[in-house]
């Protein structure tokens, strides 16, 4: 589980969190997690290896403000390799869901040529694999 | 049409504008688009009314970076008086295409309550339909 | 001490911290620090009052970048009731000094005069005062 | 004059634009700047030339809010081929001066040592010259 603070400077003039910090916090958090398994981003950039993000999906439940602390599950539901999806629930104050998400991501080397981590990294891809059916 | 100038600060460490920041330029390119017809934020807002974001989708089809002007066509897609959806294709340089997104909106009232703008707005509401047809 | 853990969406494409967060990390160690002793900027703004950022001094002493933990010492220098003056030094991976900063923060209430801390909330004042002195 | 359209997303809860965005302006207004008379930050960073900044002082003058449109008045105060002093006065619809800032920078190679615009650049520098003295 992620924790983030409610900075004032991600709120609006609506007094609640921009819709935008969101995305950043799913990166937050997934950041965090791959890093806490030992495949943080640095890891892959010191071999040359970028992860952009394809895709996104936000779905905002519920507001949230300066001062809350969101606690954000995260989950890998799919990884073939060339392609990962990412799940996200955030709650507000351990209690109330005000965020769900998805990503998708893939990698790519200093070419911009898309990798096959089931190949060049299969550490890394059973470790997924072996996080998905825990 | 809307453009924006993509920034120095809007980049991130692979060299390319953070995937965040494509959702900015969704809620850039809607406030203008909203204002130019007369319907700006802040008609809304000094009526107490504000319009948050319900959802959004975004696809990430190539990268852009400093330097690069981006070309934002949006389009009001359904608005049924609850619940607005609005679609963005965004390109660089008035050439490549490198994001597609949609986003749904609602409008609430001071009390947090669900407003229908087809009741409350009704002139609003005609002139989004009239730019759905046209 | 107040620690940042440097996010990605916080570097630019100059492979480090883009310099503006850094600004946003004083408010951060700020609102921290007055919630710690009580006085947060939830309980003024309860209250109408908001205090804005006067000035800001920021000198850049060295680079961070992702995964970089940021210490942040933070100290009030100054406060005569109207205006508050705070100093910030930040490490990274408390070790080397990347940054010294200062900020300068009025209050004010919601027809937008200045409030004299010294007499609307005495004990706000005197427990600045008390810490300055520590 | 460059000039910045107030985003939604650069206003806080206190129904403001957040001050660190003001630094973010100048970042803005700075690189337009350049660019205009044929040295942006492309040109250096082409031949692996980095220009961080060295300090920042702000001073927030009055507020700005979504909607304002801010004129960005730059000028070169002094450049020593080392060191560029950059100062920024920023009026909200063409009338009140809402901000006043300075900003330093200097010249980094790829191996981080400072470059000497003077000998390395002194088309450049001559033109900066040129400029200041006009």
């Amino acid at each position: 589980m992620y924790n983030h603070k409610v900075q004032y400077y991600e709120t609006d003039k609506m007094g609640i969190v921009h819709h935008s910090n969101y995305i950043r916090w799913m990166e937050e958090a997934r950041t965090d997690y791959l890093s806490s398994i030992g495949w943080g981003y640095d890891v892959f950039e010191k071999q040359g290896i970028i992860s952009p993000v394809v895709s996104v999906k936000a779905e905002y439940k519920n507001t949230s403000t300066f001062g809350d602390t969101i606690s954000i599950e995260i989950k890998i539901e799919k990884f073939n390799g060339i392609r990962m999806e990412v799940s996200y629930i955030m709650k507000k104050n351990n209690d109330q869901i005000v965020f769900i998400g998805y990503s998708e991501h893939c990698f790519l080397n200093a070419d911009g040529r898309l990798v096959n981590a089931k190949k060049t990294y299969p550490d890394f891809y059973s470790k997924i694999q072996e996080l998905m059916t825990a």
